[in-house]
């Protein structure tokens, strides 16, 4: 099973308006990605470079930003990767909201890990992804 | 047959507040336009000079902002003007929120043509405009 | 008949917040009261000089901010002075997101006198306030 | 009885990512609770030491965030720890959207007090908490 979520969501579009990555500064986002969304340079709408680009700048991980376009998510259902997607844009509003007031602190690479593991292997009722 | 909507939609009329036009800088709004959204002046509201400066600044567009009012579009049907002007709002919210964070590049030229041409000549099942 | 409305709604209370006025700017807040909405310095929740500071700071209009405390609206009915405290939370929203992008111009006074006029008397079908 | 309410509810979860407190600027705030909300520092989910440090950080109060992650309440009932987050979170909106525009000045701290204990004993008819 496999599924592919694309948005324009504004406040993580917003993200890609700009060509910037969504930073891992919420222990919510580490919980669904267990990284930052990568922003992929801007390439063309119905070609198959752009689906290149996806992959290639995905490296790995569940959700991708392209360029002035919008969101791609992917997970092991079509419900999986709408949820990533809907995750990330309320982790992206958040983000917008307190970097409008100063400088946030993204968390370190182990700690982003260890929430990761953790939300998948012993959270509470609902410990398996949708 | 003929539409026109006018809104006074807050993201976009929030351009209009200070007499800027809204910039091509996302996909979704080349699709429905295929150009930035023009601002005119302010002239009175309920006089004809009004009417006069939104067909002079469309400059044959579907969309134009009127200085310290609000949204006006047009189209085929009343259907296509209000979707129009939805589509404005949207790219109008994720742009503003994108520009509190730093400069935005608008899409070149003959990417805007392309992506206006391309949907509504071979987008997927809706190739046709509503 | 007469109405009053008091709402803490998040964007007019914004301007309340720091003692601002909220300018006129847009023709819709023009229609609805003809003038700006001015402030008035903080008094006590409970104590009748709350109220007198109202009173003394609306001059004569049909809305006025208090300071750190939220909306007050005056009307012939209920439904009129919420309708007002609505369309100013519209308004408070549209200038403020025009206001982070930069410097906003206000309506000449003698316009904002013209469109409340024509509001009032000649508007389309609903030329009466509800 | 006793009510504990968490959430990442966006506005106030801005204040949080940056590990600022949420000031006591309008009286609504100051009804529920009486003071600021304070910001406890980032301590990892699941771990003990994260209901410890929500503990010390509250002071007495009913209301905390955590760095990097969300908001915590606490009542006698969950009906009353959640009407305090749903309203924290219309504070910290209302307060946030000041702060775009200047500073903002929080009330003194005899005034917070006299506020809340008129909420709670001479309010309307509602002067019990839910």
């Amino acid at each position: 099973m496999f599924g592919i979520t694309h948005t324009h969501s504004p406040y993580a579009t917003s993200f890609a308006a700009r060509g910037e990555r969504i930073p891992a500064v919420l222990t919510p986002i580490t919980h669904f990605l267990g990284r930052d969304v990568p922003c992929a340079p801007y390439t063309s709408p119905s070609f198959i470079e752009m689906g290149a680009a996806i992959v290639e700048h995905a490296k790995g991980g569940w959700a991708v930003l392209v360029k002035a376009h919008g969101v791609f998510t992917m997970g092991t259902s079509a419900v999986q990767s709408t949820s990533i997607a809907m995750s990330h844009e309320e982790a992206a509003k958040t983000e917008h909201l307190a970097m409008m007031r100063g400088p946030v602190d993204e968390l370190p690479a182990d700690e982003i890990k260890r929430c990761y593991t953790w939300f998948r292997e012993s959270y509470g009722q609902q410990a398996k992804m949708p």
